[in-house]
């Protein structure tokens, strides 16, 4: 079987599946709490918990030469996206390494713009860059591990979901995903509202102030947008063992949105677009309200955690119809 | 200008330059040891230093699906050689993240069997698998981070080596080129030697417990020879600010080496051949000899650090006439 054929959730359970089998043959290291299957691995050291992730950007799948602001903004892109997996977890970054495969015939001048923007977002987070590697390849591919540190007591994690529990997201998922749309096709919003959506693309910021506020307020289970809204919703029900109920009504779709997209098409970017980097989270009404109040950015309610269903999520309207969901966001094969 | 013409090691002090230069306007983390420049980063946590390395292996730059013995082999070195950088600064390798891009047509059972060769050397070493990344892309690349453990007042270095001390290396660095050489283009060697040479490049070890058995000796410098071995004498006479001297007729270039190249060919293969993963080090003679007595694969004095002169390195034969360096390893670019 072609991995395509199998999926890239499908193939990443299956290779989960083989470590977990390989380690139950040893005594699994006592210091582990999550290994694959989350936005970080953790374990426990004497003061705490490091976190670490590992992200690759590949070269006409991640990004385009044609569709990158520039090597500075790719490489500011490249970190953020790698310190939202650490941030959703509410960890703090720390240190990262850099893997570049880059070919021979690159201007050094852009490698060094790229490093700019990479250390331009370090900097904001007070991260050092400590290593990496560089190796000569026909596509660019940009690798960035970070190690990070948190608390065992307040790690936000996929597996926390509970029936019951309202499900929330920070900001506009979908702007992102209509930011790559104006780059790609233009668009008849007026340039300043453009410009957001492509920021929005561009310079995903990591919520790591907004995760801080998660866990003050009680929350337990949050993931990172980034392969779209209901495919990373899924990632939760699953890792949790539950479903979930998506009000289409409820969906933080602004009139900025609809403006560029339309009504319908305003929606599946929200409900499917990737590169969001927006926080979605579970926890009590009371907990996400209270944490809605701690953070700047809109926090919008949009379903509910439910006991596991055949559906690992059901769309309904406001009116309760259900709606048949086409496609859950991005999968790499 | 092209990353070609200024590189890779001139491209790595460019961008290890930015970092610090960047670093430099803000207060560097306090707990930061060894940043870029070394086989792997080090901090110190609360009981004792935490050692981070990346490495990349990209199809058809280090090894093609030709050359493979199969995809377990791959993904057996491919940790391996991860594995190396830690064991060269006398770390213990604890948590793997793989992060892997592959064309969408791969069969499942490929990835599978990659994993396998994976978990083998994990298992091996005691290494948890906790995390990675999966990317869609036209060529192979697997990129590892592994995160290890040691102790601040014994870590080997590039920087650490001195005037006065010894070289020294462990098994025979030409075996794993001489190996390539004999898999793409075959060898007069009767099988049972050929195959000797052939495992070196397939099944390279990291030699964690030989730099064990250095630290245990007073052993302070040591680098793993990836790039081959005068390049890689190199990098530790730039870190440590001294030259060397290599007696050519002192090299660890035996019989089965010399029957499969011939004595010129042979001292090339061991001078500048890649991917040999043996240990290089420097210290005062006694504790080399000490050193070697706990080794048990052999080890060979080549030459000697000296105070730092125009030239890097300095051949010379027996007679102690110099000899002139055509090449000094693998760049990358």
């Amino acid at each position: 079987m072609r991995i395509t054929e199998l999926g890239e959730f499908g193939l990443i359970d299956l290779l989960a599946k083989m470590v977990s089998e390989s380690e139950a043959k040893q005594p699994r290291n006592p210091r582990l709490i999550i290994g694959i299957g989350d936005d970080a691995a953790a374990w426990r050291q004497s003061d705490g918990i490091q976190l670490a992730t590992v992200d690759t950007l590949v070269q006409n799948v991640h990004f385009s030469l044609d569709t990158i602001l520039s090597w500075r903004q790719l490489g500011a892109k490249a970190l953020s996206v790698n310190i939202s997996d650490i941030a959703a977890m509410a960890g703090v970054p720390e240190y990262a390494l850099i893997a570049l495969n880059l070919p021979g015939d690159t201007d050094v001048n852009d490698v060094t713009d790229l490093y700019r923007g990479i250390l331009d977002i370090a900097k904001n987070y007070g991260i050092s860059v400590v290593g990496g590697n560089m190796s000569n390849s026909a596509m660019i591919n940009i690798t960035i591990t970070i190690i990070g540190s948190g608390r065992e007591d307040v790690v936000l994690q996929r597996s926390a979901a509970r029936p019951g529990d309202v499900v929330a997201v920070t900001g506009y998922p979908g702007y992102a995903a209509a930011g790559l749309e104006i780059i790609t096709h233009g668009t008849k919003l007026p340039e300043e509202i453009a410009r957001i959506m492509r920021s929005h693309f561009y310079f995903p910021v990591a919520h790591m102030i907004e995760a801080q506020a998660l866990v003050k307020n009680g929350i337990k289970a949050c993931i990172d947008v980034s392969d779209g809204l209901l495919a990373d919703l899924s990632h939760i029900c699953r890792a949790s063992g539950v479903s979930a109920k998506v009000n289409i009504d409820s969906l933080p779709v602004d009139w900025r949105l609809i403006r560029h997209a339309g009504e319908e098409h305003a929606r599946e970017l929200t409900l499917t677009g990737g590169e969001a980097y927006e926080l979605l989270f579970t926890g009590s009404r009371e907990n996400v309200e209270a944490a809605a109040r701690d953070i700047v950015i809109p926090v919008t309610i949009i379903g509910e955690i439910i006991p596991p269903i055949t559906d690992t999520i059901i769309l309904h309207d406001k009116e309760g119809r259900v709606i048949n969901i086409k496609q859950y966001g991005w999968q790499h094969f």
